[in-house]
């Protein structure tokens, strides 16, 4: 890749946020110059401070900001001061819908040297990639309330499903899924009881399957699903699922691959018509905030993905070798090391691959 | 409990669902008789050859006969045969939402002698009571589809949260959490993001904790709430959750607690309005049915809830008991006994009991 400056949006956020958003910026200070790669950064406060402050999420101008960056770099945002939803619906999605992320990509991968809590179960088995839909689904927003604060209260949640919607994403699954070594999709829903929505699912991954016959499709219910995730990781390659399906099937897959602390996400504008965002799966933890104990790994292999979209493939691996390296490492030590201390010692294993 | 003829309806359904219906009617026959129990039973043929031979579902006649009965006694119905949901929406649920089973009851229990595929976890680490809501939430059926099979589709699926339906069910986890020893209640929804429908099961659960301030009350978003099933499933005693959470995390949870061959539950409708029903939480598992391959341990499970659910709470601890020691057993002898040997071991160890 030839010598480019791309524009970095950084939003800190809250709690744990800020410490493993600075590991991961560190990390990236390493590799990128590495690889001709110059990230201009440009720091947004925005989460829970801002809004008890001013009241805002994201107010207009600073999104119409963030749009003029290439990429987003996020820690986490949420603090119990803050009523649940307003900041994630607010702030969150709204980045989320707005800049069209409707691939939320997430490796669950165990890497050597990691426990798992499951008995039996060897790095092997665990090597999926889930792609959730990130801009609709029951995320939609769309619902209401009847006659609040009566015995006769309706509260409605409503989950929207297009063909433009579902087809982009089953189209970007099928072609991760055609690019690895298994060629393996597996369609996550529950279309036995949501069969308006799941139908539409099915049919779309038999159309879009059509042209990849190279690849084998599997279905399950995402009942099912959770307990193959338990009982046989090995079941999975590239999962393709829907907004909430694959929130709640990526926790228990970041549990199985040795936790939150690990898992990192990329809300990808494929087309890059908009900035695409890299955060860790897991919160803000606002109870180990502050103490540098917050584990940056899933922050830092956030920024190999970042790295990936932008097109530095080859920076992305360089990081992702490192992390796995500090993981191996960390299997012996015990693992009492602080956040700054582990995301300075996978800065320098980067520097050390030259 | 005096003498009492109960009238029990029966339906084998589809694959194993017959298997392991006998056994549970086995153990139940035995155990009955000795609680001064008598159980009038008629058997319904509904499901997949039903479906095929006549296009009927549950006939509106059939449906008025089973509602003479005091309970439902069910094994599983389903078959690749049939189109995904047809049975599901046309018979179980169907029972489910107009006979009002309001609570979907499922315990999660790790027998001892049973192996779970989580390390380092024992018997007393995992007991949990989950109540699910079985007539609204995402299961409603409600939404559909505009401009079907065109690039402008679009599908909803809407979930329908009533201040009544959430209410009843609120109020049996409450009344079940403050007869158990931990006195524990956890709410698991997805609030920050189906702001809505979390919205309402917040305050129906703040406003009916209130009138039990014995008990403990903690809330956990679903996908969470799947890690700690995982990590930490010490964490739940009573876990109240709306219908399609309920339906995703028991199935998890079935898995923590040894598989899906162990896994009970209840519809039920508290008031008695209307019959319970009682089948296992697994499927029909066309692949291994008439092999005598699959385990009735579920189903013999349910038949106790049935038991205790008619208030016969003695008979149905016998029938907990004689399992509890077979699962010892088993562990011993390797687990290659059939469907009815199973049957026959659990009955005969009932009646050893006197
Ligand atoms: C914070 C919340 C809105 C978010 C989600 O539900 O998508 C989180 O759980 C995640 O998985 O990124
Ligand atoms: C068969 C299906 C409709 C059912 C459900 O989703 O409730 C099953 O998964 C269950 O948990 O009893």
């Amino acid at each position: 890749m030839s010598a480019r400056t791309v524009k970095l949006a950084v939003i800190p956020g809250d709690g744990i946020g800020p410490e493993v958003v600075a590991e991961g910026l560190k990390v990236l200070s390493v590799v990128a110059p590495r690889h001709g790669l110059t990230l201009d950064t440009t720091e947004y406060e925005l989460g829970a401070k801002r809004w008890h402050a001013t009241g805002e999420t994201l107010p207009d101008s600073v999104e119409e900001e963030l749009r003029r960056h290439e990429a987003i770099f996020l820690g986490a945002v949420g603090d119990p001061t803050v009523p649940s939803g307003v900041l994630e619906r607010g702030l969150l999605l709204r980045l989320r819908f707005n800049f069209s992320h409707y691939v939320n990509l997430r490796p669950v991968r165990l890497y050597p040297g990691v426990t798992t809590p499951l008995a039996g179960v060897a790095p092997e088995d665990v090597d999926m990639l889930v792609v959730r839909e990130g801009t609709e689904g029951p995320y939609a927003g769309m619902g209401g309330v009847l006659r609040r604060g009566t015995p006769g209260e309706i509260a409605t949640q409503d989950s929207v499903n297009t063909r433009f919607g579902v087809e982009r994403v089953v189209r970007y699954a099928f072609a991760k899924a055609a690019e690895r070594p298994r060629r393996k999709l597996t369609l996550v829903h529950k279309d036995n009881v949501l069969t308006y929505a799941g139908e539409l699912w099915q049919r779309v991954v038999r159309e879009v399957g059509a042209e990849y016959p190279q690849v084998e499709v599997d279905y399950l219910h995402v009942d099912a699903a959770t307990m193959f995730f338990v009982t046989q990781p090995r079941r999975f390659d590239v999962v393709v699922t829907d907004n909430l399906f694959g929130d709640i099937i990526t926790d228990l897959g970041a549990a199985v691959a040795g936790g939150i602390g690990l898992a990192a996400s990329g809300n990808i504008n494929p087309e890059a018509d908009f900035p695409s965002m890299f955060e860790p799966v897991h919160g803000s933890a606002p109870d180990i905030a502050g103490q540098s104990k917050a584990d940056p790994t899933a922050t830092v292999l956030s920024a190999a993905l970042m790295l990936d979209h932008l097109g530095y493939g080859d920076a992305a691996a360089q990081v992702e070798r490192a992390v796995a390296e500090d993981l191996q490492a960390r299997a012996k030590d015990g693992g009492t090391r602080s956040t700054v201390q582990i995301g300075d010692d996978i800065a320098q294993r980067v520097a050390e691959q030259g």
